[in-house]
């Protein structure tokens, strides 16, 4: 495995050295890799900004055969790639199996995205020469790349959300080169993904500055890079306290430029009476959503909102069943682990605060063992403190109980900005709970009825985004074809020579793309 | 004329009484407004935030007879509307009068884009119960307001970006409140064109904090509203200092809140060797975008560029005698005049800078003269000095002479981000210079050719914002339809009731607007 930084189509060793930890025996492992200089970085946004004077121009078709390339170079890794994500991160082989099928998945989506090339938005209002009292002149507009970018790579998800994730691929989509500063965590998995990478971009010939990815154990190189001038947007997932840095650092710059931070969420579930009287067991099986990989996902929800009831009590047992028979599951780093220790802990060691669920399967063979715990809280106390509304990463949630509806509603205008909210509810309740769902498409990015919210489908209607702190910026996403609206502009042409045009705006609509043109939509 | 601040349906009488100047002759008008106090502030913005909850879920033909209903009342004030915008800006009243039709007609344009409602970007992919390996669940996304907007006034447009212009009239139409602090040089403007949308919303019976309009010829005021908890978004234009000092409020709150301000541009214009062969006494005309209404526009050209030559010379008298000709204006405040009278003989003062025009048409009756000037400077001496690339607002503008087309690119390329960039060009001449006309897309929101920058037009393709430091955020635009996109964020309903679902989603496309279904366009 190539262990060096890469910058552009070369391998540049870098500076102090440091090794991945295995989570699951707290080992280092074997590979060393070595943090880049700022030098390297420097060399790596100069190249990207090289780059892309001729990328940003580069036909859709060209950028989706790059796309599909670097999904069958990630193939090509067969199962090397699987086993090194498993030692660094503790995942087990089937869901990095299914995130990379997810990551593959997501690049062929972009590819048919270019292909199609509807995307630009094209929007044309022809001239209207005898207009009075003056004359129209013919304006095209469509939305361009932005400039080069900066993706961090996160720890929870080493393929979907790293160096070849959803970040990078829908930048890379809008014609925009990316600079990748590597998770820390997954080391070797980011280099294979990188040269995975690097690969499908000589194939296609590609200036070389469209991809580096940098290795730093430390903060030096990801504030290097959000602070370097040819640095134009800059993309993370991670912590609240993470993303605002890297935000307050852009926006101090000589240029501020956009972050898109995907931060912290509780995404909270409502428990409806009617659903709860009638199928108390049955959703008891959200245990898994909050359990699965150890509840390390930005959907998980951390909140359950009920109103006291016989059948609250009833769903309480089921859930404590279901909890109690969940396997510890090796979290993602020792960091991690330790924080949600030490953040569980202070939850339940207050008065206020009852475990009324608890995992009693702890994998003794391993170590940083995220074991499964459901609190509860009446609503008046949670209502009494900020700190319960904080996001615990891991597998834990909090049952908050209300007195009645009036105060379940109170509750959930207390509530924080989400990525999700989810209602669990008969059809015919629904609608006397108006103002409660409404409210909810005011806190959250995605609603859901039913259904638990981890599990984000990758497609066109998906909104993983909401407002602060779920994310820095609520009108964007960073899941689905919605993601490369970070990485682009509109920019419109004015009288312009029709030969000179982007073909996406050529009279004759010679790559038959769908366009507002004098106000109708149009092939 | 109520001076009063108005907050929701109420004239509140405010604190510290100020009087708009007469630019024209310095002295001080009859009308005496008061700037309101913070309790004024927090009652705005909690009327707004109350009425959010409802109009915000408002349908598209309400919000639709709403604006239309504030044009109709716009109108019916009749003159007394641009005699007071005239005594209290300086403006000509034939300006004004345009000026109010292009307000006027961007409330209709917005009526016409809600009334037919495909403006909300409608998502729906369907579900696929038989997917393997696991099931797609239905997914609907469209765009939702995000919350209460605070929207200054601009000292340039007093109608068209002042209180009911473009960013009142796009929030409304996206379903934000609106509370406007009015700019201090046209209070009485402001406040008849605020008592038109009152009585606008008390016609449609919306909830009365849906608009409010604050004054202060301070700063309390709109500090106050920026840092309101309540506050979602705000949009400003104005100058950089002004801009960026809003943004960076914006960003120190406990819930950092987008900001957009369209603040400097110079708008270079590039005269390229065949366009001044063949017709550089027509190019002179320029003098007009240069110079009307005392050159105070976001698009005027402050930059001219071309490689030296006989061509060249021509047109330089021929812009001298255009110059001479041209009367001078009153500007819009005293302290934009002292300004611009600072910054520019501050520039002419060096020796690097040459004076190739000055008009001679001095109006002694009238005080805050602009006088328009056309300076010219060597492109090694322009690139030797950052300050030559700060935006001199006023009848100004300096061409830099290239010594050959290499160095008119090393110009371009040192260039910040613009809102236009215009070249004036033969048809024949543009492929050579592509790499330059590349660069002018990656620079500005809007290029143009063969055309002046100022006049922008209002419709669906204009792109009115462009990169760093011409507006805040280039990935959204202040004029046009798609001024809407800065106030709205996409929410997506997963797997929800369809008759609980907004009318845009729901099956059967009851209000027939263009959809994405499945990934086909469709009604």
């Amino acid at each position: 495995m190539e262990t060096q930084n890469l910058i552009g189509y070369q391998y540049i060793k870098g500076g102090k050295s440091f090794r991945a930890i295995s989570p699951a025996t707290g080992a280092e492992l074997e590979a060393e890799f070595n943090a880049a200089s700022l030098a390297d970085v420097d060399k790596a946004m100069q190249l990207a900004d090289k780059a892309f004077a001729t990328y940003s121009l580069t036909d859709g078709k060209t950028k989706a055969a790059f796309l599909r390339s670097i999904a069958d170079e990630i193939n090509a890794i067969g199962d090397t790639l699987i086993e090194c994500a498993m030692a660094e991160s503790g995942l087990p082989a089937q869901r990095l199996q299914g995130e990379r099928g997810r990551t593959t998945g997501q690049l062929n989506m972009y590819a048919n995205l270019l292909e199609e090339g509807s995307w630009v938005d094209a929007v044309i209002d022809t001239a209207i020469p005898n207009r009075t009292p003056l004359p129209r002149i013919d304006i095209r507009k469509m939305l361009t790349a932005i400039g080069p970018a900066v993706v961090f790579g996160a720890s929870n998800f080493p393929l979907a959300f790293s160096v070849a994730g959803g970040d990078t691929c829908s930048a890379l989509a809008a014609g925009c080169p990316v600079v990748v500063k590597a998770h820390p965590a997954h080391p070797g998995t980011s280099a294979l993904v990188g040269e995975a990478i690097k690969k499908a971009a000589q194939k296609h010939n590609l200036h070389e500055g469209v991809f580096s990815l940098l290795f730093d154990d430390g903060y030096t190189v990801g504030e290097a890079l959000v602070k370097h001038p040819k640095t134009k947007i800059v993309t993370f997932t991670g912590s609240l306290k993470g993303g605002m840095a890297l935000v307050k650092m852009a926006q101090e710059r000589d240029e501020p430029i956009p972050v898109f931070a995907e931060m912290g969420s509780v995404n909270p579930i409502i428990l409806l009476p009617k659903a709860l009287e009638n199928r108390a067991e049955e959703l008891a099986k959200l245990s898994a959503s909050i359990t699965t990989n150890a509840g390390q996902f930005c959907t998980q929800p951390g909140l359950l909102l009920a109103v006291k009831s016989e059948a609250l009590n009833k769903f309480k047992k089921a859930l404590a069943v279901a909890i109690a028979d969940v396997n510890s599951a090796t979290m993602l780093t020792p960091g991690i682990c330790a924080n949600f220790n030490k953040l569980s802990n202070s939850v339940i060691a207050d008065d206020a605060v009852t475990i009324i669920a608890k995992s009693d399967k702890l994998d003794a063979g391993n170590v940083n063992q995220g074991v499964a715990v459901v609190t509860e809280i009446t609503a008046s106390a949670f209502l009494a403190d900020e700190k319960y509304k904080e996001e615990i990463f891991g597998p834990y949630s909090m049952l908050i109980v209300a007195d009645d509806v009036a105060q379940l509603e109170q509750v959930v205008n207390s509530l924080h900005g989400q990525l999700t909210a989810t209602v669990m509810a008969e059809k015919e309740e629904l609608p006397q709970y108006k103002t409660i769902t409404n409210k909810l498409a005011k806190l959250a990015g995605r609603v859901i009825l039913n259904g638990p919210p981890t599990g984000v489908e990758v497609g066109n209607a998906m909104q993983h985004g909401g407002p602060y702190p779920a994310t820095s910026d609520s009108r964007f996403t960073s899941v689905g074809t919605g993601a490369i609206k970070r990485f682009v502009r509109p920019v419109c042409w004015q009288n312009w020579d029709n030969d000179l045009l982007p073909d996406e705006l050529k009279d004759g609509n010679p790559l038959n793309i769908w366009r507002l043109v004098n106000g109708e939509i149009a092939k």
